[in-house]
């Protein structure tokens, strides 16, 4: 068939990916045209605002490398990311809620042993995180693998500041035979998204601020577990009712609690004022 | 508002773009929020999918360069530049079809005299190519500023060889008083649109073969007028009823006739066959 117009071009389309072998990309293909399609003729565009689409997403693209990824952080500012996240995550009893992965997780993080003061010279508030994880609804996982990643007090993440110059505030622990696990690090700040991409452009054409509340990511896999991806949240934080990813759940936001100087849990002996966080995380049993 | 779960999220995000300042872009976010929410509410990805996704789109963006539109062309594949052109050619009585633009536009080109022969070394059937500018329901524009580009014999845009090894297949001409034009070419060949990006691994992911048939592309505009963006197609090409971006109008396809030696419209004399194309076109005045 040729001579397609407004009314029969979209069933063309989707009559063309009917021959797709692959049944979930079939089924993907002609949603996506369907879906596409349909935001197309709601909203009309104009060439001019098509090719305004077109260079956004081009430059998107061209704005990801190792250390960013735009395209990650468009799907978290217009809420996709959370979305998927809510999908896949619908039966989770006693488990831990979920939030967004984030662009800024870096493979094989360095192993470290529990304890062990991430950052030590940088600047910021000492923080103690400690916490034990488990199974929902049952026992401790001894061994479990504990990734954390965070800002520091500047809002910066490692990847952020140029390579070499940056302490690195993220790791790997592994927790102990009672699932428990326990390191030092500095109290994170809330901080933008990256603003100078097209993302940061969307934000800043449609009013919308780019603060994240202050949080720690954590990344907790155990075996026969659903590995949790989430955060932990510093309650009083003044963009936790407008995190620009739409991350934040209330189960997810704890106390970073102020203590004066004195000895800590882990027996060290500090002389200035110094901040703890304790969070138990529960790990939901693979299905089957 | 904290806590947005799946069924609270998709209207939370839509609000968060409540004060957009300038209402189009606006009405554009808030209906993109409500239709990609809905696609991946129908499609429920995994993380998995949603990476690839995301992967795809950036390889997207990262296949763009100056010669190069990949996101053009994954527009052009999915049916959305047609349903865009249609979308903005409703009302076009007596004036000439349009199709897309295509991906292989280059912006001033080299103004040429009427009557050039371009690529006149490049092997392939001679094609005498005239035709007249008018306005739709009206008389001729003399002055006409014609844009026409094409593929070579073998299926290849200049853009496509390497830099300085391709004759440019491309040219602009001015009508003359009588809104004429006319220059020779060689016969373009159907071909494929560019397949080692992530469109040509989606296509062959999904069973669509990459064909475009064979057509010289136009791009004609006149004071007062709407520029016309359009292709004329080779009748009899294989490909007619399948363009790989759902480009054929029925009235934009004609025959490429044969001719034996002898002498050409503009006096040519012509030792072997060759062909000849006459399409006139038609500009719809614009409104007010």
């Amino acid at each position: 068939m040729r001579e397609f117009d407004e009314a029969s071009l979209t069933e063309a389309v989707i009559r063309r990916f009917g021959e797709t072998p692959d049944p979930r990309l079939r089924q993907v293909m002609q949603a996506l045209v369907g879906h596409l399609h349909a935001f197309v003729r709601d909203i009309e565009p104009s060439f001019e605002e098509w090719q305004t689409a077109i260079d956004f997403l081009t430059r998107t693209g061209q704005k990801c490398d190792d250390r960013r990824q735009e395209f990650i952080l468009l799907s978290d500012t217009l809420g996709v990311s959370m979305l998927v996240d809510a999908i896949n995550h619908r039966v989770a009893a006693g488990a831990t809620p979920t939030t967004v992965l984030g662009p800024f997780y870096v493979e094989n993080p360095p192993v470290l042993p529990l304890g062990t003061e991430l950052a030590a010279r940088a600047p910021g508030d000492r923080l103690h995180v400690s916490g034990r994880i488990a199974a929902a609804g049952g026992g401790p996982l001894p061994g479990a693998i504990v990734d954390v990643w965070q800002s520091d007090a500047e809002g910066f993440y490692d990847v952020q500041r140029p390579v070499g110059e940056a302490p690195e505030l993220r790791a790997r622990f592994e927790a102990d035979a009672e699932g428990r696990f326990h390191f030092w690090t500095v109290v994170p700040s809330a901080y933008p998204v990256p603003t100078d991409g097209p993302v940061g452009e969307m934000l800043k054409a449609t009013g919308r601020h780019p603060m994240r509340p202050a949080h720690i990511h954590f990344m907790i896999s155990a075996p026969g577990h659903e590995t949790l991806v989430t955060h932990v949240f510093a309650d009083g934080d003044p963009y936790l009712d407008s995190d620009a990813v739409f991350g934040v759940k209330e189960a997810l936001v704890r106390a970073f609690e102020q203590n004066p100087p004195g000895t800590a849990p882990d027996g060290r002996v500090m002389d200035t004022p110094w901040r703890s966080l304790t969070y138990d995380f529960a790990l939901r049993p693979l299905a089957g």
